[in-house]
């Protein structure tokens, strides 16, 4: 484990307030590009019509997918933004409810909000950089020594 | 999806502990009350002896209730706080953990806590605001472009 | 409920990733009693080769251990950290994603990262401390009046 101070200066918190009809990860993704966000971290609430989650097969090293095809609440909503090459990449893992109270979860691909879903961004002053791991195939936070 | 940043100047951070026998929602907004919270975000673990979760059930536009009646692990607890009208309203979503490690979760409408609940809540000094929307029937936040 | 404001000063970010095979609480733990965290908390994402969970059993006054044998999403990671005699003490609670989205949670005893575990920690300069509950065996966050 390596850690690293990110905010020898202030942070910046961001509300961002999506409507029904958005899709999540393209609407991050490119907050993130015009903003240029290099270190942040991200919580939220709020329901989905629908989404995409994956599940990293470590025998295959690719995501499967897993179909959410029903209205959920958005019971958690955890994720952090960093650089992979010179653009920002943002990593988003959900916990999601069924009308029944049962969750399904994973890593997030994509979801379609309905009606509304509440992010609460924090984005701290210095920089985080993803690299490519050999071992995983996946790009990840690397912090120097 | 609409951005505004919310901490034009510093943040405050507040731990809020729990006792057993605490009812959780209306304690928050009791304290959000007392301190005009216009617009936080919280996270928190710990227990409750019970819980009653709800579903927004999208054709009904209401919430469906579930019952938790028996002690569960709080495994993540995520909400935030914005005005409604002229008082704060909390907003919270959790996931629950029983026994056999198996979760239940959805909006949090009321629980009762054992032994504890440790709440961490960040006050930002902007204002967050919720406005009545015809096509879910809910208070919604509403940032204005 | 009790509650303290913990940042009259400003409060510090500190990334912290996590390698493959890199066991969570006792690193955990060690970096913050290596960096003497008083008051922090804490949130990730990442995935786990294995875990084991506890749920507190009310009767017993302990807690039961639940296995989590097999490759997991990390869900959601909350966390904090307190003082517990001069000691800081981490406590986490987590929600796992297996490979077809189903989902198991606890308090955290214990895991193995793989590939890797992506931890903000935002340590507070006040203090906060676990005192001996005698109606729960456990060490709670106790405030002050």
């Amino acid at each position: 484990m390596k850690a690293k101070v990110i905010n020898d200066a202030p942070e910046r918190t961001i509300a961002l307030v999506f409507d029904a009809g958005d899709e999540v990860m393209s609407t991050l993704q490119a907050f993130a590009a015009d903003h240029d966000l290099s270190a942040s971290r991200l919580t939220a609430i709020g329901a989905f019509q629908g989404a995409t989650l994956g599940y990293f097969n470590w025998e295959r090293k690719e995501y499967d997918r897993i179909a959410v095809d029903e209205q959920v609440e958005v019971l958690s909503l955890v994720g952090d933004i960093a650089l992979d090459g010179k653009a920002p990449k943002v990593h988003v893992h959900v916990v999601l409810g069924r009308r029944d109270g049962s969750t399904v979860g994973g890593h997030l691909l994509e979801a379609q909000v309905r009606p509304t879903l509440e992010v609460l961004l924090i984005e701290s002053p210095a920089h985080l950089r993803r690299v490519h791991d050999a071992n995983s195939g996946l790009a990840l936070i690397r912090i120097d020594a």
